[in-house]
This record gives structure tokens, sequence and C-alpha cells, in this order.
């Protein structure tokens, strides 16, 4: 098992494994719902790569694989309760499907069940693992709140974007790949770099989100295009453009912002168009790049030939490429 | 350290040491009301008790009564918002004074903060701790789940909602206790019979809440009497009392459970009146005293003269005769 195909194949299967045949079905249904939900399931297999590395021991590298899974999922079921969304991954949400009581205790039981997947590992990997798992999910919350905090702060800085993606996406990507390399006993160095790589390319790929909600093509990107600008979020594009414009423009903005009767598509377009006229998207394909670059880089300081990093290399340039 | 007074100081300063001034605010505030809150601290007390008859590390101890208490104080923040409950301890709960995206949120921070403290213990303490807590953790959210279902379930027996009090409230006191000896090495016999001991104290400490919110005395129940009554909550009481009802009884507390026009008083003292006359309070007052009395023989099971013991006799008694 050696390509990140091989992995992926090795992921579903591995998920599918997983018992919720029991009881209570009220606590235990939801979760076997949410897990075969699907997505890209990126965590689980850049932690598998990197523990792959490093010859881990595979079952450790399985549990903590599926630790982190559960563990995004869980944060994602929350978060919709949060934001109230009513679909994900082309489903109706579990608060939705059932009510939010059953989201907010299933989502608690999913939080222990990855930790109960981190218990797993041996003594020694165990004591160093646990404190950069629980570091990861504590940061994950303060990005959360950030997010929740900055719906209503109007001075948020890209600086200050930047940090809640860290926290909020990135930080998951970085700590799975760690954790792999940990569990296969790279040097510190090495795993720092992994750990840095999973930051950069988390920030790039959240970037291009945003990017992509603006620009992107509804048959690849996976959700309708707009989402952003329609419910008023304070994305990368938003700020960029926000700095960049002129206050003629930012009144402009402003209007388009706080007008709830526009037609949905009329709206899209017209901040689309002034987004591009200000140079948000520019800067936005810019930053992207940048954070990409600097991902390479850490990868670089482990192999320059990509003799051990070439599927991580391969996944980076998936991630990145997914409007293509 | 070795009395219970002595014991209750430490905690106390303990958790008034925790750090909660950092940032996010929206995030750590939360957690901060929830624990100076108060309560009895009486899982904390339980496993430093433990610790303490077997010599453990007081550090690590330390670090495990803060995972259960905070654990605690978690799972009250999830089920107020379950429950829509507007006061605990007689403060506002955090959902009214912040709101429910808050108490969610805040609350999984809190579960992390749990383990963040378990993850202090030295990895071979770890490896034996984390499965038990994570059991603990699962069990809880089963009986909260078991709670829930029973709502709307008319056929609960007696037997079932003892398992669910067993999973939702007795569990915890077990694990602290379990947790407590394992840290100071204990053999598996008395660790066994300390678990064992908190089930059967905790099953009596339920079943007399049960009792008391029926013929308690509000000063010393510490919230109002009849609680249970005006929500139509299935508790051992009501259990017990439709079980043993003639038709006709079973007539009279339907017709008191759907009306909802009743005058508080005149209801709870009618529900009372029947709850005696069929022999319900009886029947909890035995089980009680059946479930301390098992309590005890466990503890039994390690020094019958209290030498090792005395201070968790002592607790028990008090959690006992908490309305004399």
């Amino acid at each position: 098992m050696k390509t990140l195909k091989e992995i992926q194949e090795y992921i579903t299967h591995t998920i599918q494994q997983l018992n919720w045949n029991k009881a209570p079905r009220g606590l235990y249904e939801p979760i076997e719902y949410t897990l075969e939900g699907g997505g890209k399931r990126v965590r689980p297999a850049l932690l598998l790569l990197t523990a792959n590395i490093y010859d881990a021991n595979l079952e450790e590298a399985t549990a903590a694989a599926m630790a982190v899974e559960i563990f995004h999922n869980f944060t994602l079921l929350h978060d919709d309760v949060m934001d109230k969304s009513d679909t994900r991954r082309g489903r109706k949400t579990v608060h939705i499907k059932w009510n939010e009581n059953t989201a907010i205790l299933s989502g608690d039981q999913m939080m222990i069940e990855a930790y109960s997947q981190i218990a797993k590992l041996s003594a020694d990997k165990l004591k160093k693992v646990l404190p950069l798992f629980n570091k990861m999910a504590t940061e994950i919350c303060e990005g959360q709140q950030y997010d929740v905090d900055f719906e209503t702060q109007d001075d948020v800085t890209i600086p200050e974007y930047t940090e809640m993606i860290r926290l909020k996406t990135a930080v998951l990507l970085a700590t799975a790949l760690k954790i792999g390399a940990l569990l296969g006993n790279a040097d510190e160095t090495e795993a720092q770099a992994l750990y840095d790589f999973g930051i950069n390319i988390g920030l790039a790929f959240q970037i291009k989100d945003d990017y992509l909600d603006v620009y992107g093509d509804e048959k690849t990107f996976g959700k309708p295009i707009g989402g952003d600008i329609l419910c008023g979020k304070k994305t990368y594009m938003w700020l960029s453009a926000w700095k960049n414009a002129t206050e003629e423009e930012r009144r402009e903005l402003m209007s388009w912002l706080h007008n709830q009767e526009a037609i949905p598509n009329e709206k899209i377009q017209a901040v689309r168009n002034i987004y591009t006229k200000v140079g948000a998207s520019r800067e936005c394909e810019v930053a992207m790049e940048e954070y990409h670059q600097k991902a390479v880089a850490e990868l670089d300081k482990i192999d320059t030939n990509g003799d051990k990093t070439q599927e991580l290399r391969n996944l980076a340039e998936k991630l990145m490429g997914r409007n293509k």
C-alpha cells in the first residue's frame, strides 16, 4: 500500500468496518450516517502517507487515521448546528434529519470515539500523540470561535483571517501529517517540516476554497458557486477586496452586502466584477501560490527529489488543482 | 491531606488555579463561569481519596481529578442545552447567559480540556487510564440517550431505568474511584471493588435524588421540590408507583400527569399522596438502602474495620444523609 489511490481505498474499507450497529440507536445511527457521508478523506490519507514514509506500525497508523477522520466529521456535525446548515455533501445534516439535541449528543460521542481510537496506541506513542491531538482539537475550537466572532466584527484584517483559518482548517492537516511521522519515529526536524507543509497547504487550500466560491465551476467545486457572497461571509476574497477598494467601491460592496432583495445571480455577478476590478482575485491567486510554494519548500527539507515525499507532493497538487 | 475536608479545600483551590484568562474570550469565559459555579466536587474528591489510600503521585491524581470534574461539568453544560434548563446551581445556564452556540462550542472545548488533563499522566498510567476514561465518557452519552428515549417510551421498567442511571450517573463516580486506585497501583480486585462501590453508591444517590424531589426539604435539597412531578419525568418514584398502582390509581396518576392547568403545589401534593399510598416511597427507601448496603459491602472487601476506607465510608454516609 504505497500510492494515494491504494491508501484511499484502504481508508474507505476501514471506515466501513467500524461497527456502529449497537444500542442506543438514537446515539449511534447519526454517527454512522455522518461517517458514511463520504468526503475526500484527505486527513487520514495524509496521516497514512507519512506513516508509510517512516514505516510506522500499520495498526497504530490506522487507529490514528480513524481518530482524525472521526474528529473532523465531529467538527462538521457541530459546526452545521451552529451555522444552521441544512445540507452537507448533498445530504441532510444531522440536526435536520433528526434534531439539534441528537446532533449535539452524537457529536459529543464522535469526539469520544476519536479519543478511543487514539487510546489504541502503545504507551510511548500515546504519550507523544495525545498532547498533539489535544492541542489540535483546542485550536480548532479556537478557530471556530474566531470565525463566529468575525461575523460581527467589521475590522477583520487578512492576517487575522489567515490565523483563523490556520486554526480552524490547517492545523488538522498539519497534525495528521505530524502524527504519522511520530508513529514512525521520524526525527523532530522532519516531523516539524511535515507539520509546516500541512499548515501551508491547508492555508492554500482554504484560500482556494474562498476563491472558487467566486470563480469556480459548480460541477467540479462540489457546491453552489457564490454561497459566501450570498450569506455575506468575510472570506479572503472579501477582505482583500475591501482592503484594496476605493471609498466608492466600498460603498458599492456594502450596498450589495446589505441588499437582500437582489436576484442571487445578479448579486454574485456584481460582487465578482468588483472583486476582479479591485484586484482581489489577483491577490488571492498570489497568496494561494505563495502558500503552495512554502508548502513544497517544507518537503524540500526532507528530500528535494521526492524519493520519500512524492505521494505527498502529488496529493498537494491534487488539492490545489481541483478546479481543473 | 487525608480528610475529606482537606481534600475538598484542595480541589477548590486547584480549580481556581486553572487559567482561563486567554483568547478567544467567547470560548473560555463560559468555561470559567461553569467551573466556578460550585457544586459539591464529589467526583474529584472520590478520586483523590482513593489516590490517597494507595499513595498515588499527587500531581497525577490532581490532573485526573480535574479531568473528571471538568468532564462532569461539560456533561451538565450540554445536558442543560438539551433539556432547555434555564438555571443551574442558582445561576443562569450558559445557553441562557450567552447562547446555544456558545454552550455547544465551549462545552466541546471543556471535553478537550478534560482530555488535556488526562494527557499529563505518565506513559504507563496514561495507557491504563485513557481507555477507562473513554469507556466512562461513552457510557454517559449512552445514558443520556436512554434518558431522552425514555421520555417518549411508555413501558420503561425499573431495571431499564436503573441501567440508565447507572450509565448516566453512577459510572462517573465509579470511574473516578477506580482511576485513583490505578494511579496508586492498587491490585485489580481492590480497584474493581472501589468501582463497584461507586456504582452502588451512585445508584443509591440518584434514587435518593428522585425520592427527595417528592419528600425532600427545599432548604437542604438545594432545588425546588416537585420539579420532576411538574415536568412529568419518569423517575424511580414514578415507575415504582406505576408498577404498584391499581387501574384506578393509574388513571389518577395519568390525569395528574397530563393536567397542565393544575396549581403546582396541589399537583405535587396529590401525586405525592398517590406515591405514598401505593408504596412507591417505601420501595424507593428499600432500594436506596439496598444499594447503600451493597456499596459498603464492596468496601468491606478491602477492609472491614475502615483502616483504609474510612473517609470513603464517611463520604458515602454524607451523600446518603444529605436531607438530614
